[in-house]
């Protein structure tokens, strides 16, 4: 097991990434502010891993409280929300009771926006099952739900007490999934890492084909580099918006064709396609390190293009962007391979231009 | 004017009193960080104060979105808050846009947990209109929604920017708003001044007749006694349960009759007299002492009885307090007049008289 520290002063906490966390209850005793806990996860992970994480606990005098949501980012809203919080007061979980997100980023998301919230604010820890969750998602303390207008248009900055990211979790990950979550991996590389953006050139057959040692390292250095900027600049107020890079088009891309259509992943595989395109545009990086990007991505099995979104829906979706300031749009952007910057005097008629990509 | 300070470091604040308030702009400007702010209230207020607030920050150049809700108790709830959320997102607030609660002790908790949760955080300041909001919940950073199984369920810790109390706006306050406030007065006397008591006491009848000089005194006197509770413990770790003397029993009478059906205040009164029977069957106050407190809660017009509400549906509806821990519930109790502690060894047997009251 490796453990890394997201240093917050009072509110820092361990990310342990390893084989068989999940059955090691004496991780989670050591956050337990009661001996009562409740699990969310959803239909696809309660089969796989529930009853291990219920059983490891029990066996070491926890109460467990189970609750079960629909998978995907379509249910990513107040209703499923609210299956959460009733659960919760039926089973007379108090202030103290610590929440714990069994499963990918929506079940992370949607647990720590529970927790930030239920009789304002309970204990929560995140076992991340998905290799998005665990390289992006479950570190750094974003909580949120979605609302039709934006993704995670309603949420909080909520800490976790602890991060378990068990890698043998990934073994029961569809390729699909594993796929989506490279695309953050990838975006780990290419705005803080040059080094890193290499070893992934070199080793993405390997991550692509479950290699566990690979996944592993990808995980940790991942991790490493999110706990980095968050430590940095908790509540996104200057250098987190860089962990954006391809998020403003992604999520205008998640919204605008539905929630659940694409996978988180996929659309900001191809935000940051078009984050690069527009970084060449405005002579910030060569077409050949644009390229370079696109390569990586496509040879992950992750989408580079995308037609059906008209440049005035682009528009609008984006207008709800949370680094919007002042009505002015803000995109990260490259300056090179390892590293990105925040703009905000992107000329309409250059973004115009990338945007006729997907039109 | 008067201007306190709520002291918390990077997230102090002042707290404004004084008549006129809500036409002078420069008291909300010197906090805005773009000129845009969306000001909240209800049905009632609008007609009263919007114009006036609006009129004076849109001649000081700031843009004014305006949202009003439905008033009453009835609607703080998830539907309405997202009233709030689809207004910030139709007029493309951003995270800097500045939300205005302008209403009572409702609008301040549901603006409050919007600003919270708008984009993960927007900053908000408090306009509060009712003599209860401007002696108690527009101070200290509580925001809830109640959830149908208990009151102010789903909510947030989270500090306004400033609180302008306008004393004028009181004028219009009906007589039964006017005596709710007074009962959150009270508390603040009975749990930690006794010369407060006493001069509330004196002047029950100048407050009750609107005198302007003596609610002006109650109004800073109960924000003094707040704001230095809040400074010592502001996520109600210890000391701030203090401030929830009455609240236990008088949740259990808000949720038990039905939102809306008894004022916040007036169920805190007769929550308050219970737990001055409570705490002089334990004996740590005189029945002397008791019969003191509900003498004045009843001289301010305020219910010191109620029937109809079985101790089997009040200990129900008591097992959801946010206070309890490991199952037990815990009263915040007399010592004194002035004086208030928490005890979590109440025996069902004394508690089960207390509840004899109401059934």
């Amino acid at each position: 097991m490796r453990t890394l520290d997201l240093a917050l002063g009072e509110r820092s906490y361990p990310i342990h990434v390893g084989a068989g966390l999940i059955d090691d209850a004496s991780l989670v005793l050591a956050h337990l502010k009661q001996r009562k806990v409740a699990v969310v996860t959803n239909t696809t992970v309660a089969p796989l891993y529930l009853e291990r994480v219920r059983g490891s606990l029990e066996a070491a005098g926890v109460r467990v409280i189970t609750i079960i949501l629909p998978d995907g980012e379509e249910h990513k809203n107040w209703g499923t929300l609210n299956i959460i919080f009733d659960a919760l007061l039926e089973h007379r979980c108090e202030r103290a009771t610590t929440l714990i997100a069994l499963g990918g980023g929506v079940i992370g998301d949607m647990t720590g926006f529970a927790a930030a919230t239920y009789q304002r604010g309970a204990p929560f820890i995140q076992m991340p099952t998905t290799l998005l969750a665990q390289v992006d998602s479950s570190v750094g303390g974003k909580t949120a739900i979605n609302h039709p207008r934006g993704k995670n248009m309603i949420g909080a900055f909520y800490q976790p007490r602890a991060v378990l990211a068990d890698m043998q979790t990934l073994n029961t990950l569809p390729r699909r999934e594993l796929q989506a979550g490279l695309a953050e991996v990838i975006k780990h590389g290419v705005i803080r890492d040059a080094e890193y953006f290499a070893w992934l050139e070199a080793n993405i057959d390997a991550l692509l084909a479950g290699d566990a040692e690979a996944l592993a390292h990808a995980v940790v250095r991942s991790c490493e580099i999110k706990a980095a900027v968050v430590a940095l600049d908790e509540r996104e107020e200057g250098p987190r918006a860089q962990l954006n890079f391809g998020h403003t088009f992604g999520h205008a891309i998640e919204t605008g064709f539905g929630y659940g259509t694409w996978l988180h992943g996929e659309a900001v595989a191809l935000g940051m396609v078009m984050a690069a395109d527009l970084s060449a545009r405005l002579g910030m990086i060569t077409r050949a390190d644009a390229a370079r990007l696109q390569g990586l991505i496509a040879r992950a099995g992750l989408p580079v293009e995308v037609k059906g979104m008209p440049a005035g829906r682009f528009l609008e979706l984006m207008s709800h962007d949370k680094k919007a300031q002042e009505g002015k749009l803000r995109f990260v952007l490259l300056e090179a391979i390892g590293s990105a910057t925040v703009r905000a005097d992107v000329s309409p008629a250059l973004l115009a231009e990338t945007l006729r990509l997907a039109a």
